[in-house]
């Protein structure tokens, strides 16, 4: 008889509870976003939504509405009724007997969790240190997916060395993103990201901060560089989702500027927040 | 309140099982095993048990007694009584709240199937076609990681195409492994095949066969080789548990050799079938 075990249990492989066939464990076969609110007012909804519209198209998940997540996440954010939320959500292909290839017939799997967003004035405040580490990803980063092991493996490093991020670097020596953030150097009056077809995420926050340097009358350039010359900038920071722009202010043992965020840096901070409003 | 969301109901985040926090659908963070029995003895039990316990070290899950692990296998396969069985198996680190980092107080999740082997009769008698796709995949593919979503978009390419395996080709050129198997050419009394270097996975068949190619007298060579090269073979075959050895009679649009599983790859095959003995 074909059966399962479960930790110590074991029951007969049909009495198994379909999620533990979920094609997000097999394989990560599943596609996430996450969003924020500030004060009740849910933030860069729809940019949100058109990304993971593509990341499902890139993974060819095609039986979802996305008038249906827009409607479930609007909902669960009303129930919830958290000020300041963090809104998680992923959509795995289905639930099927393990193997790669999959059929059109499978009921993709929707989840999704609204939680207190955790407070970041401190790391706002102090700036943040970070490491660098491997960039070991795979070569569609574009897609934000469930794969994300070497993430993992890298904000691990980055926490037990005491940093709050691990900056990635590609094999050809020039950093990409952070491991759960993008990553910006100021040099003067110019701010400096890795450009998107550096095999990274379409960052969402990336896109208003870079909105918000140009409005701000800051030149922005795309344009890949090193860990040596970040050691070199007069302001390292990171963007992301969930704390939008946080100071870096150590990269691996450099210490940055004077050891605090810096003006432009908190100038953003500012000029991203008028977007939130 | 913290709530959650599943397809369309509603809950407290408290009351929901540890199974939608398990880090293995938020991450893929955790590693698996396939193995199989033939005619009710299980092959090559430690060697995948090594492999096993080498991943859960480089991912840093430590809290695994591999000899645990063993106990289960063996407890399950003879459970199922299943004489061709193949055994599948994952341990994740644990669930939680979904986060990178991870502390060292969580519980590993194991998960096990045991099920009746699909019948390869058909697909060793006339052998397979295959296609090649690029390996999109991580750096650490000597990890066997539940990270999958290139292999599983390979394999659904292939069989779209009518072809029963992804053979994938890196971006020098190379072809490295297949998406669920490993890939071998033979020219003349030479069996060649990618060596481990090339960001592949350390498979146990692979291993076997290259034994079973040495005491055949043949020669062996870890070399890897690119698509053009292997449309020239005399021989393909590919190597995987559920099915040992099975000879590629189609590659892309090539036809191998006479179009059907050539000499050397059967007699492989016998040899083979006598180390599961």
């Amino acid at each position: 008889m074909e059966i399962a075990v479960l930790n110590d249990k074991i029951l007969p492989l049909s009495d198994l509870d379909p999620v533990y066939f979920d094609r997000g464990t097999f394989f990560g076969d599943g596609v996430y976003e996450v969003i924020r609110s500030y004060n009740g007012r849910i933030f860069a909804l729809e940019d949100h939504l058109n990304r993971f519209s593509r990341s499902l198209a890139e993974i060819r998940i095609t039986a979802v509405n996305i008038d249906d997540v827009r409607q479930r996440v609007l909902k669960a954010f009303e129930s919830a009724s958290i000020g300041n939320a963090r809104i998680y959500f992923h959509i795995t292909r289905g639930s099927a007997p393990r193997d790669h290839r999959w059929t059109d017939d499978l009921k993709p799997n929707f989840f999704l969790t609204v939680t207190d967003l955790p407070d970041s004035t401190q790391s706002k405040l102090n700036g943040v240190a970070v490491i660098t580490y491997p960039d070991l990803r795979w070569k569609r980063c574009d897609i934000k997916s469930l794969n994300l092991l070497p993430n993992v493996l890298a904000r691990q490093d980055a926490a037990q060395k005491g940093a709050k991020e691990a900056i990635l670097v590609n094999e050809a020596g020039f950093i990409t993103e952070g491991a759960a953030s993008s990553f910006f150097a100021v040099f003067g009056k110019t701010v400096r990201t890795a450009p998107l077809q550096d095999n990274i995420l379409p960052s969402i926050t990336r896109k208003y901060v870079l909105q918000a340097a140009l409005n701000a009358r800051l030149t922005v350039a795309e344009k890949h560089f090193t860990p040596a010359e970040a050691m070199k900038a007069d302001e390292l920071f990171i963007a992301v989702t969930t704390q939008d722009i946080v100071g870096v202010v150590k990269f691996d043992d450099k210490v940055i500027g004077c050891g605090k965020p810096g003006n432009i840096t908190k100038q953003l901070e500012e000029a991203f927040l008028k977007f939130t409003k």
